[in-house]
């Protein structure tokens, strides 16, 4: 049985919004001719790296629009697209200020919002998750996360200092996420686990994060059902 | 002539809520016979000196909800309070978690947070301010300010900090406050100004704050009459 919960915090990448089709759809529109999936996957097989180069201590503090654009400037040759200009690269880089939500996901967390304190408790930096969210209609309370920890998940310090800044003990906050790994994390700290699938996240042949790996507290099937779940 | 405006950066205390009223409405609910006017002024008047501890090193970091108990729990016994319970001060306490807003804030701020990214840039601690805001029904887009900055207005980093995370320069970021000293503040660093004449923030006898001492950007009656200046 689940205790009493104050805060659902939110992995984003993934859970709330679909950054694969996102960067497709905008990268069709933008120029013909690439192979648009294959450069969003490209790109964020980046991105753990990236970030492992933070929380190694072999990069300083690093917020992940910096990061996604040391990955992209590695990419752009390899996917036809060395002939940007520097703003048109700005542009494409922004694209993760523009990623679209899932289907089920503003109707699902708007009815969270209701009874819970909903934060982001992402890697995205908080700009990036400003536009999104403003973009998007993402009904957020408060954006927190590695930014304002300044380490990058899954290092202790990101879910403990959302979990602090929201004056929520971390056994009242119930992360969600669409990765097992997050999970992990968070519960090692006393957060609750909700896991919502997302079988498409990484595309059709997606083989990662298909179920539970572990008896998370919920198994939700989008944030609908979450919010059924919970009761909202 | 103002520059182009991508982020309003808002004084809470004063500027978007009464907590004058909000406190003495809520004490003459609690227990007849107390002074609560008087008591609200008192507890304010310490919030200054208790911020200084801080600002000056004297204090290492602590949230605006510690200092406010720490006044708190030195003002209790001339007002007739020293009998309340642990709960009862708790309880107290977090009535700056329970400040209603100005009667045009919430019509003001919706309009201008349709054009422009609307943030707190407040001396209040993050929980707090998500508290007040889900009760309020204030539409911030993010609750930054002091305690992200682990320092107090009018400190720079508390200002500069705000704006970095917000991914906007000072001088594309608006701050909004009903104090001039916040504004003095705020544009050293570059930040455009817009002042908002609250004239009862402190009673009926208010004699601080009733006029802009500058020539700042903007001067606006309230916050709809700010939406109304900037176009919105």
């Amino acid at each position: 049985m689940i205790g009493p919960i104050q805060a659902l915090t939110f992995d984003v990448f993934g859970t709330v919004v679909d950054w694969r089709s996102s960067i497709i759809r905008e990268g069709q529109a933008f120029r013909h001719g690439v192979d648009w999936a294959g450069f969003a996957d490209a790109w964020r097989a980046r991105y753990q790296p990236m970030l492992e180069r933070v929380r190694s201590g072999a990069l300083p503090w690093t917020p992940l629009d910096t990061l996604h654009r040391m990955s992209l400037d590695a990419l752009v040759a390899d996917f036809g697209l060395a002939g940007l200009s520097a703003d048109e690269l700005d542009h494409l880089n922004r694209v993760w200020h523009r990623l679209d939500p899932w289907a089920d996901a503003i109707a699902g967390m708007t009815r969270l919002r209701r009874r819970f304190t909903v934060a982001a408790l992402s890697n995205g930096n908080v700009a990036l998750l400003v536009d999104m969210a403003r973009r998007a209609g993402i009904p957020w309370d408060a954006v927190l996360g590695a930014e304002v920890a300044r380490t990058y998940k899954p290092q202790p310090e990101a879910y403990l200092e959302t979990a602090r800044l929201l004056g929520v003990a971390p056994e009242a906050c119930l992360m969600v996420a669409a990765h097992n790994n997050d999970l992990v994390a968070a519960s090692a700290l006393g957060f609750r686990t909700a896991f919502v699938v997302r079988r498409t996240e990484h595309g059709p042949a997606q083989t990662t994060n298909l179920a539970p790996e572990r008896a998370w507290d919920i198994v939700a099937e989008d944030l609908v059902d979450l919010a059924v779940k919970l009761g909202c």
